[in-house]
């Protein structure tokens, strides 16, 4: 691996399933390493004044995202499937992905949890959902209570305090050297950078 | 030309600039012909409640999007000068537009408009900037009076209302078939679609 690629997702968010389905082979690729980074855009989004998605707030972007989605979901083989309610509350998903971080099981956790989102309709604030997902990442059940340990809270929330510190407006955001890029449209070009440096 | 895809620009969008200086050669590969659909997006934005760019209501995300023409422009071989201020008024240049596709000659015109705008960092409501780029797309300069025509403004009026009847929230966006697709990043894909149907 020559190079490194900081991941910064947010379960809630669309675009960030794509991204995340396929950032670990394309980074393979590039001889790159993926540095995985939850965090919640809920703080972000608040400080632009906003309390709610904005594909919610703006309707016709709403429209848009949802049919931009089917179509680049079906051109990935990718299964889609809307979640109601949306946004899904991904705070307890979030906590576990930085216990899944220290297991050195983070890629196939996150996985999990998307498809689980978006590739089947689940509630990912489901205690259950999560633990189907946690297991099949190979995760030991006994580590799912660390989530809710205060270590874990204090870390999350300084993954949003470090997101805003890196001027992060929105999800998926990649971070390769001092460049940032935005958007699952923007994957490859990070992915070349961070080879290139 | 068996497809046919709409390209609906504002002037003062910079994603819009990466659009006109390609649309024509990338339709061309294609066997698409351009539809060039000149409209503004300050009654869209208005009515999303917003009073200005949301490059500059969203700082952020203002400033990200600054590197990231500098870095697509640069891939591109394009000249990029940011503009000041931003955004630019495209009241004129978008009637003018409307004249100069009467004539035949919107792409040679619009295209010098970009490049006087986010090439040279020329004020696009100056009458003198306008007339250079006007004449340098071969049209007579006794023409440029008809963009001062009631029936040229109601024109660039009733293009704004079809833009919303049409669901546009943004610029460029591309129609192709029954499909909208946004963004200079997916103007492949609606050209593949146009080509396809």
């Amino acid at each position: 691996m020559t190079g490194r690629i900081q991941f910064w997702f947010e379960f809630a968010s669309t675009y960030s399933y794509l991204s995340a389905m396929r950032i670990e082979d394309a980074a393979a690729r590039h001889g790159v390493a993926v540095d995985w980074q939850p965090f919640l855009l809920g703080p972000i989004f608040a400080a632009q004044g906003w309390d709610n998605s904005p594909f919610n707030i703006y309707p016709a972007k709403g429209r848009y995202m949802w049919r931009d989605m089917e179509r680049l979901c079906a051109a990935r083989d990718l299964p889609f499937v809307r979640p109601d309610p949306f946004p899904q509350n991904g705070l307890m998903a979030a906590r576990l992905a930085l216990v899944a971080k220290q297991q050195g099981r983070i890629g196939p956790f996150v996985r999990a949890v998307y498809a689980a989102q978006f590739g089947r309709g689940l509630p990912i604030s489901d205690a259950g959902v999560l633990a189907e997902c946690w297991c099949a990442a190979g995760l030991q059940a006994t580590l799912i209570q660390d989530a809710s340990a205060p270590e874990t809270k204090a870390a999350l929330r300084a993954q949003s305090d470090k997101a805003q510190k890196l001027d992060l407006f929105g999800a998926p955001s990649f971070i390769a050297g001092d460049e940032l890029f935005w958007g699952d449209d923007r994957l490859d070009e990070a992915l070349m950078h961070a080879a290139s440096i």
